[in-house]
């Protein structure tokens, strides 16, 4: 009498497993240029909801500057790796959309999945952590049922159903399209070098909302200086080879290591070394902004 | 033995049709001119979670210019159909808060709900898709509990609260008050009109970001003048009558049709023709702004 | 036969316990002085959907002025009574990141729970409603795996990773760490008095959006001088002393007592005395702001 009864068992265990399912909450995160002001973000995720309302659907930003791919590709590799594996990523930051750039959806080496317009803005996560597949979209097929009038607006009718249908499981990875033959579009930027006891690197965005100022130096890089807390370096600023700032500053654990409004060298919330005014505004006091042509110098000061 | 046990069938069937209901993650999206600096776009969010913490909560905007009812009313019809039948849009563009406005829910021929002040801001979606049905919320009967003594932020108070209530299923429709004998007040504007091969149209926003420029004038009323991708149109913009800017440009599917900085015509994603800069700012640069008082004409260009 | 199957049932009730727990939806609402321009948010949302993906995450702002700690401890205040009991907040305005400062957990006597630096952000739910109990977060213990190289980014690393755990029910309130011996910092403020027939209070912040003037003079002070709707009132704004601007106005239920442009003096949605203008923006045309020494008094006009 209290034995289980095996088909109300199995049908139970049946019913978990798609519980299970809906329970995964599948994420999907959008990022674009659109900016909030107008209905375009939103219709994407009123798409995304019809394909499936169990999504849950998330924001990386809308703030990118319209047409900068470079800052696009940069904040993919900024958030991705926070996102637990099999997140699904629609970047719409599209200059060429109706143009004969291709649709692509890639699958990170961690397992992350971005889908997005084929113009250099996987750039830095081909670097890392990689590429483990890329597929080209196939938008004939693959399109928003009744959108075949639209030339625009991909992001709605092509990247935001395919992301979602993805994200919901009722698209798999292999059905998206061909594999991609030809490397993705990479945008050309000279990596983080350390030479002579020099450190020189790029400045791909700055840190808006305080101002401070971030390289692609990774952490382990300026290791190898053998940095220690307290001690002072010597920093330069370049735009297109001329000197925008020098000078020096203590290298702190936190911006409390300078006194208020004092510089200050530190690793960033990505591992890699900035500089910035203990509760002040690096950029906007020395007029440094960030992206290509955009350079940082770092070395132990003369000794005199 | 392994024959299912008839009532545990029973409860499980019972239980999945509920489960089925908590699935349907019903949508609930707000509008307003609120921005996002302060508390109360996320006041309305807790009040609305609070009715059912299972409604998946987006937002439409909220950058809407202060008591804008005009592009509040552009917004809704630029996105509520690409959203789900059955989704809950909350609008709070309220100039006339705590006067003798009626606030309403409106349901539109398409199944999308709309609560609202009854301001104009259905004047778009009455005319497409249509209204359904139009009822007057019973402010006394429907508000949150407890906050009788504010009468300013009925968003919160009112609206958040009503429309968290009916896309949980915990208020139908027909019990939010009496049907609207009154038609919805309408703003008052002049549909694109056709004549002697000139197309007259208004200017109901910009496509803020990019500085493209959208017309009312649909792609189906265009289409009788024949237009081929490639064909050169004469266009004129002007405020209140007076010439803003004149010019000729290509018709094209997308923005590559013209060169860089080039301006072309084309049709937007509303599928209703729109002028723009290839890869530039039309708005900015021309100084054309958007709403009452805003027209644009096409034609072709005289033969010489 | 129709007999209900012991097992079956009481494995249904199991589930049906742990659905009415996935059903809860609990809410995680995010405050930062991050803006929305880059991946800081998302990093955060990213960390939190990785603890529990059914957890439902919102946005109070993340517009607070950067290191403004007393617009964060208002916006609290403005909002969390909103929600659900058991809603966790977090709070990231943190200008003493990577110092000693605390962090902390404080359940408020209404059952929210704000997960925030130690630095005055509770200032004001420590007056109303109260906290219950504070607890300090054991930060070596509860930070995400692998974050320990990090020391800037205490939203991501700590505050969101804790709060996720914490609404998820991962995390019990008791051993987030030990009981806060001392009181939580709290900014320094005069509260709002009534003497002599004088109401004295502060300008805590602006109703940003349409530049409204909100006080922390509450209603039921303001209610000691029995004033009646259309009644008029003397109103002097000053900043460090200096005045700023004086004039009278009518007491209305709604913005509508006063003539479009004009000035009013109402309840707001704090139930906390104000002053607009009808339609017009009282901040922007007489340069009122907010914050620390700005004061607002009002009083009954002299008699003549």
């Amino acid at each position: 009498m209290n034995r289980p009864n095996p088909t109300c068992v199995a049908v139970l265990v049946l019913f978990l497993s798609a519980a299970a399912f809906v329970a995964d909450g599948a994420a999907l995160v959008f990022q674009t240029d659109f900016g909030l002001k107008d209905g375009a973000v939103s219709a994407m995720k009123g798409v995304a909801h019809g394909v499936d309302p169990r999504l849950q659907q998330f924001d990386l930003t809308h703030e990118i500057p319209a047409y900068n791919i470079w800052e696009a590709a940069f904040r993919l590799k900024q958030t991705t790796s926070y996102w637990p594996a099999g997140t699904v990523f629609v970047n719409v930051v599209d200059p060429g959309v109706g143009t004969e750039r291709r649709a692509v959806v890639a699958k990170t080496r961690d397992g992350r999945y971005i889908v997005t317009p084929d113009n250099g803005a996987l750039t830095f996560l081909a670097v890392s952590p990689g590429l483990a597949e890329v597929r080209v979209i196939d938008a004939a097929k693959q399109r928003l049922k009744g959108s075949e009038e639209s030339y625009t607006f991909h992001g709605r009718d092509l990247f935001a159903y395919v992301g979602a249908r993805l994200a919901a499981g009722k698209l798999a990875f292999k059905d998206i399209g061909p594999k991609a033959v030809d490397d993705v579009v990479r945008l050309s930027y000279q990596p983080a070098v350390l030479s002579d006891g020099v450190l020189r690197g790029n400045i791909p965005v700055l840190d808006t909302q305080y101002g401070n100022v971030w390289s692609d130096i990774p952490k382990k890089l300026f290791n190898q200086l053998s940095p220690r807390f307290g001690e002072t370096f010597a920093v330069t600023v370049r735009c297109s080879g001329t000197n925008i700032w020098s000078g020096t500053m203590p290298y702190g654990a936190t911006f409390g290591a300078a006194p208020p409004g004092g510089p200050v060298l530190y690793v960033d919330s990505l591992l890699e070394v900035a500089i910035a005014l203990n509760q002040g505004n690096f950029a906007a006091k020395h007029g440094v902004a960030s992206g290509p042509g955009w350079s940082i110098e770092i070395r132990r000061p003369e000794k005199r």
